[in-house]
């Protein structure tokens, strides 16, 4: 059994708390979160409330799950690896690429290992995927079309602190593009509109989106974006090569199918991304107590949080200028 | 081109009619059918009107294709064969298992070819399937389970002249299973209810039905068959075997989905059954051609259909009877 | 926190073992099983070893799993309820109808609750099947068709003890049969062969059969059974209606596709019913912290046991003789 | 009857022609072609050989397929249109915009009717889809995803007098998606590629292409082409708006699926366009029966052909400069 610690109990903290609580490897002493209800949230994890500083003097705690706050990542973080903490940071490290690129001394080989949680990379169907690809069962990778489009766009107060569509939304996609693919990719140029919701316009933001990435042997990547499917989450993933295609497809609530004289319907997809990406959640938990018990290197740290970064810096850049961007 | 004539211009007889009027290797010079309109019809096949005598007696006429009611099919079908002409025959042969043994004589070893047309042995699916089992793909066929369930059950006034549910529609499937199975089936078991309209009981028949065949080595078939399935033409097949399975399944209109927040929904099946088997109507015609020149002898005749009756036979026994009945 | 204790800890019970011990509502406080590593079982799940007497004078316990060989079910399960303690009993209760009905009296109105784990009952897609149907989604059912196909025989020495191919194996269809169905089924009709393994022959079982079920007013059941498929658990329902069809599919591992020359593979179907059934089993643990904290009476008791096992009989008579039976 | 000429048997040429000969409302009186079997392929559509001038001068010719090379099409739909004959063009009319606008006195309002054939316009799966958006179906279109993939290269020696990957074939998706979208287009960026087959690439040729067009509201179109997928036609669309998606898919030769231990394969898609677009094609030489007989108008003529070939100039243009180009 894992000591740990967790910061931050909003929604998606919340989910990684039960993932935690029910690890039989992992055991949750602190929670650290300013609303009043922290104690009963603690408490059903088996944990009590303390301080950031409580959680980083306690000698026993092994890892620290930090799922406060973006803003308040980077810091956090820092503080955990300088205590000597495993760190399992929530999506992104930070929103600002120079703050990050500043953060590289500490980051880049930092004294503990430094987990950045990007959900895709545990999706088991992401993963059956990638596994295949770099098993080169289509050949080598030349083109990947990817569709992530979420159910319905957040409320538009989220907006101005979610760093825009780019960095919030399709730095899921430029992670996994980077992943899939052999090389890394240089030039990115997109499209973007504001067709969903007027609301995230007016605060200055996109919410539909079509952006391509290329790597210096002409292999070219498709990113199609909406915040509103309206009809839950669709994100497939084609990847494509000599030998063929490999794809990875929608989950569906049930295997029902209804046959009526109109045609056969199927379940629906999920509309919730926590029910879309339970199993990477779980999986997420368990890849964290393999890193606390040496058993694994964090999958994705500092260099990756970089990576997509720099492509929706890019991205951002080629919305404001209009024209391909190098990387 | 193969000079025919055709007796009979109802539903069926205008799709063979057309097919054959479009098909470059044969020329349709009579028509015979006492309906007012006839002529027109014949006219649109670039044939006339005339009487069975005069067909007969036409020794240009190389082929007929009979397509007139049930009842009169034997004594045209061994007419034309007398006089020396290629028979295109529309199922059944006959409904009566007495009179259709009776014709052994002269339908066994005809003077001329005779085809009984039976549509599945010309649907592209079946047959890639038949083909597919026969190749060994699966290995030695296990068992069989094949759905046949109709769009909507047909007024109930064809009924008394139908021949009843086995003769007239499950003896496609009894056909269908003796094609794709290795050995003869030598037991029939079936139940069967009046549960779509009450005026097919009303008249003495059923519409719903799960019929079991059974061959010499204990391989078994199922055949599921309702009158009416609301949703469209449902006939698909399950090949079982040592290899695994083989399936061939229902068209569908077209390849557009919806999906939206219930769901997706793919386009309906057929509600036609002249759209549904289109490609097989135009196969036999085919299979006419093929025939007429020589290039083939006919796939289906008066053997096939003497073991798909007594099989319908059997099934109406055992309704009977409520006993399984061995053939 | 309910404290309970298990008895047996072979395969199946390692994972009610796994689902309880994972449960947060359930407590394992003991382990009754004679194997040498007991004591080690039992920690896993945080329990320890005891003997059957222990487990029953601890009036701590609140409900026991039995998961012991079938031939102690029926003891096991008496005495637990004699005690007071509420009971989930992995299917079946016993394997003789002539038994299970003389235990009438305990447990048709037991003195604590009694659940019996038949797995489809907590599968979520029979689950939602049942709903839509009971809601009168396809209007008043006419027929089912069950596909239940495992993907390999078991090993020929579990044949004898087994109770056959219908009370091991058909019996899970007779269960869902019954609970999709509006009526009681009064009849059943069966043949069944020993295609798959001459070992299973040799030992005196069948291996593939199908089985016909019918009620009063007509409606018809068919079940599709073999011990081996090949291919994966293949265990679909169709249920037929007068507004269309509701199916329940496959699950498959994942959602990949491999597109190439000779077609598009989908994922494969599951090889172990471990991984297959892992949310019902998951489910039924769930159904029994409920029935202990008094949220729900046991979905499936002594009357479904009593109900499936007569359709079982039934079934095995008809084989010996041939004829349909009367339930 | 409508009395009709041919100029052009070559693989394009003969699929109109025999859908012409096949057609009932058509007579093919003369076909032009200076191969040596001419007489023998006019004889097989119950035609005659001749010469464009004899063409031109027969005043019972009501219109006259052109199937011959690209570079004479501009030179003889002028000369048929100015002999009164309807024209029924094999896509494109010209590869040079120049050209095609230099011809906008003769071809923008044509003495007699000017159909310019693609093929995607008649395929059945095509236009469902845009009846179902035009009605509304999904509200108002917001973006479209174009998927056109090849089976496999043309040869390489076909390239140079192609036109070029967005003259020949991305052409098709250009048209497809003005016929789709509520709007004008206004602007387009292309990445491309050689990598499929590096003697494309020496003829100054690409392969593989990501292209984006925009409209004036910023509705978005994306479009991924290869001439080579390695399974077969994939060409499917995807129409996204407020209510939810449709989508019209991949036409497969059957309906058969293999069923094995390493997941189920359906059938192959279709790896020939002639097979691909039967009914497309079949459906062309109505419409154009339909136009000689007055009734329908050309869904598509000269400024379908000016719009598709300006976006694969600005397409060609985007490759050339690196930049988005407003057309």
């Amino acid at each position: 059994m894992h000591r740990i610690a967790q910061i931050g109990a909003g929604r998606m903290g919340a989910v990684h708390l039960a993932n935690a609580a029910h690890n039989p490897r992992l055991e949750v002493a602190w929670l650290v979160d300013p609303r009043p209800d922290a104690a009963g949230i603690a408490a059903s994890a088996g944990a009590q409330v303390a301080s950031v500083e409580q959680v980083l003097a306690d000698a026993g705690v092994e890892g620290v799950i930090i799922a406060s706050s973006t803003d308040t990542h980077l810091t956090l973080v820092k503080a955990c690896l300088a205590a000597g903490k495993a760190v399992f940071c929530e999506k992104p490290l930070d929103l600002d690429l120079a703050s990050l690129l500043a953060a590289e001394p500490e980051l880049a080989h930092p004294k503990a290992p430094l987990y950045v949680a990007f959900n895709r990379r545990f999706d088991p169907d992401c993963r059956a995927l990638q596994a295949r690809i770099a098993a080169g069962e289509i050949g080598d990778l030349e083109t990947l079309n990817i569709t992530s489009h979420d159910p319905a766009p957040p409320p538009a107060h989220f907006i101005p602190t979610s760093g825009g569509l780019y960095r919030d939304f399709t730095i899921h996609d430029f992670d996994l593009a980077c992943w899939l693919a052999p090389d890394p990719f240089v030039e990115v140029f997109t499209w973007a509109s504001c067709l969903v919701d007027p609301a995230i316009g007016a605060a200055g933001d996109v919410d539909t989106a079509r952006t391509l990435l290329r790597d210096a042997k002409g292999r070219l990547c498709s990113i199609s974006n909406t915040r509103r499917s309206g009809y839950g989450f669709d994100q497939r993933v084609e990847a494509f090569g000599p030998r063929g295609m490999l794809r990875a497809g929608d989950l569906l609530q049930d295997t029902l199918q209804a046959w009526r004289e109109t045609g056969a319907t199927s379940a629906p997809r999920y509309m919730d991304f926590i029910a879309r990406y339970a199993a990477a959640y779980r999986s997420e938990m368990e890849h964290f107590a393999d890193i606390l018990s040496g058993q694994a290197q964090p999958e994705t740290g500092y260099a990756d949080s970089v990576r997509s970064l720099r492509l929706a810096e890019a991205a951002r850049q080629s919305l404001r200028t209009g024209l391909p961007v190098r990387v």
